[in-house]
């Protein structure tokens, strides 16, 4: 038995690999944890270790809406890449307001470790993501060492790239943020800012502090149901992007007509395979 | 207004062009029926008639199992190909047993006429696949014209191909149709050869009554859940063909370790686009 032992929950055969969910008890969040994870033919067949992408979902997601809608497979296969799909939040955890609201508790756990109670105790959503689910992972499978945007730009050294299919750009000013955030942390807004993409960008002073061979890919869909009264403050990024000179490392693209959902994020997935198969230095196998 | 008069319920843009969700009030079925329909880019812009893939999912399944999973749409906007993907049993109906077992009633059509009350009322799914869904299309869409084995079958002059994930090949022999048969279509059995893909090829006494120039594709996994107690008899279909000198026109593939699931079908979706597009005389635009 190793440190962070994984039960097996469902298998699948996928695109020569497997689709595999496991569920663990997570010294993080304090309860029992569950992923699905797709490794590709040669680590389940040879054990060969292969890098790996993190598919976090956003609000309302479980472990399974990118794993069974996205249409990763194909290309994944192709590149013979892992991809991890994290749940979003705790579950199961016994107190009332976790199943109260889609917006702040099950499946809505922003990434962030929270500091209020009820919160506090379970909801570390942060540390889990970004260091119990990637020892559990290279304890257990096949992959290469050890997200969403604000994990990546606090871990710039532990991670190669990065994408997001419509995300909250500034939660802090977002309807969503102005809700949780203050149950999770409390109403210092500096604590805020840890878990906001605009804040966390505006402390690079100069653009040589953001790693120069990183590239962003921002998919936005113009007939997103959530830009009007915008939620998701994508021009705020792009106008941060702009006064701190880092349009060379952003691509924020906007596809008209795509709304918020999986038949939007289908459509492009290839694309985010393809940009994070390049930062890794894969090749596509045709 | 049209005769089929449908409504708008969700639309989402996908792969260029649209997946939507419609409700109709069904004469057939004595109730709102939903489906999803996709449209390429050149039926939704420039209203182009484009030729139509039925999807009928199985057991359990509703219209937005093989929309949602399955991966289908690169490949049917590469082909400019439509997929209409009906919801497999009546909903909403009002009494207990329609509920209360997942082997019969809602999301457990078979796809037949049922006789037997209280299910002759509504569960009219083969009616409504064959003859009043192709109308309300036709009619509303721009789709060209007017399945499952079965009712590919019986009306080979209407369908130009068929394919099948992991079907029940012999549902009369099967704990599946042994349940539900008798309570939809009574105990005669004569009466279930209707609905029985064994059955209605040994009517083809010569292999000429069977359509020389369709091709049938059928993939199973080996790793099916349901192959052992065997609840699909893909070796009686296997041997029916072989006896009726039919090898050349069932493809029948095994593929090792696959299970029943959508992991299982979106890895070979691309094949089965392929087998009806080339059906149809379509060309991949890549």
């Amino acid at each position: 038995m190793t440190q962070h032992s994984l039960t097996l929950v469902s298998k699948n055969k996928h695109f020569g690999g497997t689709l595999t969910k496991y569920s663990h008890l997570s010294p993080t969040t304090q309860c029992v944890m569950v992923f699905n994870v797709f490794l590709p033919e040669e680590a389940v067949e040879n054990k060969t270790k292969v890098p790996v992408l993190y598919c976090l979902g956003g609000l309302t997601a479980t472990e399974d809406n990118f794993a069974q809608k996205s249409g990763f497979g194909p290309r994944a296969a192709q590149y013979g890449l892992a991809l991890v799909f994290p749940d979003n939040s705790p579950r199961n955890v016994r107190f009332e307001a976790a199943g109260a609201n889609p917006d702040i508790g099950y499946s809505a756990g922003f990434y962030l470790n929270a500091t209020k109670d009820p919160w506090d105790k379970n909801w570390k959503m942060y540390d889990y993501v970004t260091k119990e689910l990637p020892a559990v992972l290279a304890e257990n499978l096949p992959i290469g060492g050890h997200g969403a945007l604000t994990i990546f730009l606090k871990n710039q050294s532990n991670f190669k790239s990065v994408s997001a299919f419509a995300p909250i750009c500034h939660p802090s000013k977002s309807s969503w943020g102005l809700f949780a955030f203050p149950q999770y942390l409390g109403e210092d807004r500096s604590t805020w800012e840890e878990y906001d993409t605009i804040e966390l960008l505006k402390r690079y002073k100069h653009n040589d502090e953001f790693r120069s061979d990183v590239k962003v890919l921002i998919d936005q869909g113009t007939g997103d149901e959530f830009l009007n009264p915008d939620r998701l403050h994508t021009s705020v990024l792009i106008e941060t992007v702009k006064t701190l000179g880092l349009e060379n490392q952003f691509v924020i693209r906007h596809h008209e007509g795509y709304n918020h959902g999986y038949y939007f994020i289908s459509t492009f997935v290839n694309d985010h395979i393809d940009h994070h198969a390049a930062a890794l230095g894969l090749t596509l196998r045709l």
